[in-house]
């Protein structure tokens, strides 16, 4: 049984997203055009239904406890155009067309900086 | 107090990696020439210290409870050229040479397919 529930989750065609105990998955958010990583944060089932209804990506803040749609304050909202489901459909991948830079620091990514050594340099605006 | 922790985290050159309440953070993998994402995982600080020593991606399985390299098994090993660091320090990307597929499936990334309504497409070998 086990084995035929991680054999349909894997090769199947229906969405299965698999919460963990704390009811969350992870997700990233690439820049639809360029591929670039912006975001990495963390979906329930509420950011993921709320996501997949307005086309905007939605999150669970773990800090905060609770539903935040990205932009809702700055307007810098992500619009999904695509979502992939990886292989044991705890991560998504969210292709998005930026409205503005993603990171709260006003960096187009929140990637903005390498590990070098022991030391972060900067490597984007 | 809380605020120049958080500026210097966010701004600093310092690598100061932020662990949850579990001792983990998110490491999301690239291809380092397409910069496809291959895969999304756990690093705790074990994983971490093991991929910077190796240049191999190590990772902290949730199911299994322990330390694991990429490739131990398979010999699809991730080589990794860079790591970039998220504002907050609790994600990281780390860009790889993968040695073969990714996906314990035999596809190139984890993310083969594409939620399509509501129904999985796939969309790579």
């Amino acid at each position: 049984m086990a084995d035929s529930a991680s054999a349909e989750r894997e090769q199947g065609r229906r969405f299965m997203p698999k919460f963990d105990d704390k009811g969350l998955l992870s997700a990233v958010v690439t820049d639809s055009e360029s591929g670039e990583v912006l975001m990495v944060a963390f979906m329930d089932q509420a950011a993921l239904d709320a996501t997949r209804r307005t086309g905007k990506a939605h999150f669970h803040s773990r800090s905060r406890g609770k539903l935040w749609m990205k932009g809702e304050s700055s307007g810098h909202v992500l619009e999904v155009t695509e979502i992939l489901v990886d292989c044991d459909q705890d991560a998504l991948v969210l292709k998005a067309r930026p409205a503005g830079p993603t990171c709260h620091t006003g960096a187009r990514s929140c990637f903005y900086r390498l590990l070098n050594g022991d030391e972060l340099e900067r490597v984007e605006g």
